[in-house]
């Protein structure tokens, strides 16, 4: 069990990707980056993710467990029109409840939609889960919400960074994650008895190496990252002196 | 549960992609699409994917909740020589054996390192776990292996694929899953209904609608995909009829 989704103060999340395209291979899924960095730059550390298929029961099962574990839990895709968007009806499967055509997410879509273009197909975007709390968005008007505490979203990135921007200011958060990282020329071999030593000393601060290769050469990325500045930025001083001592060429990183 | 997972020709996946540094969103995961399209199209079906942080325990429960259910688990990361690298300790824990420094291991980090430069941090990245067989790389030349069903690999995306050409003949493969896709210059809602009804004639074949904004208009690809070459034909042809019929503007597209 992770420590930190224990912790009282954290504020935690989950995230479940629904989409056979993305286990295709054929949409390279760049939500889960943008949904990472802006959680944690808001205070709410991302601690797992799953991809699950278009499958209802799956979707479920995934959000159900993820539901009792973390502070939130969003989820992407699978909100659409067509007969492969099975999100709303696994959430009702999720929270046993009825779904059907909401109201006001009807008259929301009125503001994209003529009267005779809302076709029972594109009323399947309509759908919600009875106690769901809406999410509007101008870009699309079909709306997300949110159940319990699952964030419901599109999966288009467009819709979906919208919708974030109109939840956030409803959610809990602690307080956000700070980094600070540098780029070391040796490969992580060679840093980290220094790193472990250092992470001893720093029990607050996490302590990550990244290797990466580039022209050949091994090089490291070493990032640390604490909710503490002070003991963020004292902890960055140790780990620069000691790349220092040990000779090797290193810059520090922009970490966002 | 998917219907899928239970099919015994069927040869199934699931990826553990291990990294702190994914859920930061610091690192865009590009081993996943390239794992994905890779196992699709030698006959292993990706099924589910999880991103979890570089803890041990949380590592090996996702493990042993995939391991039971998929022909095999890929893991991804942690398989390095710091302290944050806890793959290897995480396996021994999932399948309750020992791990130590293997001879082998050592044999094969021999051909890159001199032996004054085999010291206790690098020897981390020899640790394999007992009853494991080593995935040879010729890039890194630190081990991959296979336990039970699972196979462990580095999180560098050089080296992850190396070590996936290395094991992909010690594997089951069931029948490639192939694809044929069309981009219609229109909204998923307008192509829905008849998709849905196509869906219905071929139940052996899946039909997927992925929408996408492009200069401010929606439009749609539908994929059908199926391991049946000649079922996904018959299912392509009449879903071209159909596109066609309605008057939309529509192309063929490669689908790998």
């Amino acid at each position: 069990m992770n420590e930190e989704t224990k912790d009282p103060e954290m504020v935690t999340a989950a995230l479940v990707v629904i989409g056979e395209e993305i286990l295709s291979g054929r949409t390279r899924d760049t939500n889960t980056p943008y949904i990472a960095a802006y959680l944690g730059k808001a205070g709410i550390a991302l601690r797992e993710v799953r991809v699950v298929p278009d499958v209802e029961a799956e979707i479920a099962d995934a959000v159900n467990a993820l539901r009792e574990r973390y502070s939130y839990v969003f989820t992407t895709g699978g909100i659409g029109p067509t007969h492969d968007d099975v999100t709303t009806d696994a959430m009702g499967l999720a929270f046993n409840v009825p779904v059907a055509v909401n109201d006001e997410a009807v008259e929301a879509m009125r503001l994209q939609y003529r009267s005779e273009d809302l076709t029972p197909t594109r009323l399947r975007m309509a759908r919600i889960p009875d106690g769901a709390a809406l999410i509007h968005n101008a870009v699309s008007r079909a709306p997300g919400y949110m159940i319990g505490n699952v964030i419901v979203m599109a999966g288009i990135p467009s819709v979906m960074q919208v919708m974030l921007d109109e939840i956030l200011p409803r959610l809990s958060k602690g307080r956000p994650l700070k980094a600070r990282a540098v780029r070391v020329n040796a490969p992580e071999s060679e840093v980290a008895t220094p790193l472990a030593a250092l992470q001893a000393d720093y029990a607050d601060v996490q302590m990550g190496s990244y290797p990466f290769v580039e022209h050949r050469r091994y090089g490291t990325y070493l990032v640390l990252r604490s909710v503490d500045d002070q003991r963020l930025a004292e902890a960055f001083e140790a780990l620069w002196a000691i790349i220092g001592k040990m000779g090797f060429t290193a810059s520090q990183v922009e970490e966002s």
